[in-house]
């Protein structure tokens, strides 16, 4: 069967791999969409060389239909319609052992430390796989994942309704928290310097701002009366981003830090102490978020339509990950039986 | 009447002021102690000259009896004791709405924009008085308000009795929420070079660490089975506090960031995001915290007299100010009818 397989930096190729059976615990997935991400992308810059062992099978944003079922495995049958939540964990570090197991000092991410669904045919152990509903189509739900980050934030923000949340960054992940700030009755503003981010983030009705044309933290305090943000989302991972968000937020306000800063950012700790500030990591997600995300989706609240900028077939999977590469798309599913 | 007047940088001299009735709706105070604190030592080195109008009486650390009482005061009489919460706020800001008075935008600190507590006789708004029950010395009431400022500390934290908590800093402030922390039923482990400090926090049973001679990480890694700590404070300063800090928490730990850090300090974003790490800014306190500082110094819980260095009388003002400025004490009391 075809496969998408990472070989090196700025190297993708369909590949020919062979057909293996379920092991036990495990289920065979029909993998329907996958959808490219940032970590994918940056898996194919090479960026993640040390942790990727190559030829690597990539991806995790997907959706799909059981095909096969190994031993010791109940309550699925074949053509069950699915998502995975691709977290292996260990069960029993610190982190597991208080309840997060998302955090998992030894987890493993499947798609980047074992092989994702960006294959005609995928095993995966059962307790990873998330029932979907028949209303959903297939193609929307492989952005459960990216919305079940998106829905994790906006959880671990508290965040309320009536409350002003700040978007730093619109790419599918800002947008995606966005949509869901929104959905909780918040009123939202997106930060995004490109301009195709921000047309499609205005197609929805969401209210944008580019930080090159107009001072962020000035109509951050005209929109607030001068308060400030009572939220801020740091979905950049620039260090000017990071800066924005907490000049922008007011007294006991939440930034929460969704992007990946490679390096130490210089902080205004000054702020933290006078407007007793909060800054908080959120990391992935738990079951509960996919379920949510599952909702949001099937409820047509999240605008996958619009989010999807291009469908490629898995044989030409390697324009997928060009195009997002260029900046011209915001999300390239990957159709996995094309 | 003899008041302790600030000059210029490092410049502290008793002057002769005149005896002022209290305005309506304040109360005249006869100040018995005034404690001096690092705030207090910045503007004595000048570092705050662009926020104080010199000459300046500062001080705010007390504890008294009530003088004299202005029109419009009703609740106080001649002779009772009493300590002041130095907050002086609008009412009408975005932060006081929000029943946030204490960080209110446009906070007046009595002490530093308003005359302060080193003199024999201060005027103060009656709402500001607080009152001190019989049984705690006026001596000891001088330390109200830096343990309120610890109770604040951990309560923002939401220290909870068998979590680890991490004190980077042993000064007044850091010895005083180690203090409140074990209070809590907190395990603690204090960070701190000064040999001086170290040996005052461990003669009333601290653990310390001296961060010079020992790898703290990897003392707090031991400590924790490699869970890493639920809480640490960052009452150092110091750039490399907070990341000692950040590096020594667990999963979901949380960081008080206490401290006034003058300049921005590059900060591991990216370890808050993979651990879900808290940081909380924690400024001052609110009347609660004041109350329970009363009942910690009046149950014996802060052993008052082993942070209290010394008690200099107000005519020799100026050697307190020498003496916490030369590193080799604790607290130094002001005896302010001396």
């Amino acid at each position: 069967m075809h496969a998408l397989t990472y070989i090196g930096p700025g190297q993708i190729e369909v590949s020919d791999v062979t057909d293996v059976e379920p092991a036990p615990g495990e289920v065979q997935v029909e993998v329907a969409f996958t959808g490219i991400c940032g970590t994918d992308l940056h898996i194919f810059h090479g960026d993640m060389d040390a942790r990727v062992t190559t030829p690597a099978i990539i991806g995790h944003e997907m959706s799909g239909r059981v095909a096969a079922i190994g031993s010791d495995v109940t309550g699925w049958s074949v053509g069950d319609r699915v998502t995975v939540m691709p977290l292996d964990w260990c069960g029993s570090c610190p982190a597991c052992l208080a309840g997060h197991s998302h955090v998992c000092h030894k987890l493993k991410f499947i798609g980047i430390d074992a092989p994702g669904s960006l294959q005609r045919l995928w095993n995966v152990p059962a307790r990873t796989l998330v029932r979907l509903p028949e209303s959903l189509s297939l193609q929307h739900a492989a952005l459960v994942e990216p919305t079940a980050v998106a829905v994790h934030d906006v959880r671990r923000a508290g965040l309320l309704a009536g409350e002003r949340a700040l978007v730093v960054g619109g790419g599918p992940v800002g947008f995606l928290i966005a949509i869901v700030a929104h959905a909780v009755g918040a009123e939202v503003l997106v930060v995004e310097p490109n301009a195709l981010r921000r047309s499609l983030a205005e197609s929805v009705g969401l209210r944008t701002i580019d930080p090159h044309a107009a001072d962020v933290v000035a109509t951050v305090s005209h929109w607030t009366d001068g308060a400030g943000a009572e939220v801020a989302f740091e979905v950049s991972g620039a260090g000017a981003g990071v800066t924005t968000a907490v000049d922008a937020l007011g007294v006991r306000g939440r930034l929460l830090q969704v992007a990946i800063h490679g390096q130490p950012r210089e902080v205004n700790l000054h702020r933290f102490f006078w407007r007793e500030l909060t800054l908080l990591g959120a990391r992935l997600y738990e079951p509960e978020d996919f379920e949510r995300a599952i909702e949001l989706l099937n409820d047509g609240v999240v605008p996958a339509d619009t989010l999807v900028s291009a469908v490629e077939p898995l044989s030409n999977g390697a324009e997928a990950f060009r195009v997002l590469g260029a900046g011209t798309a915001m999300k390239v599913l990957v159709d996995c039986q094309a």
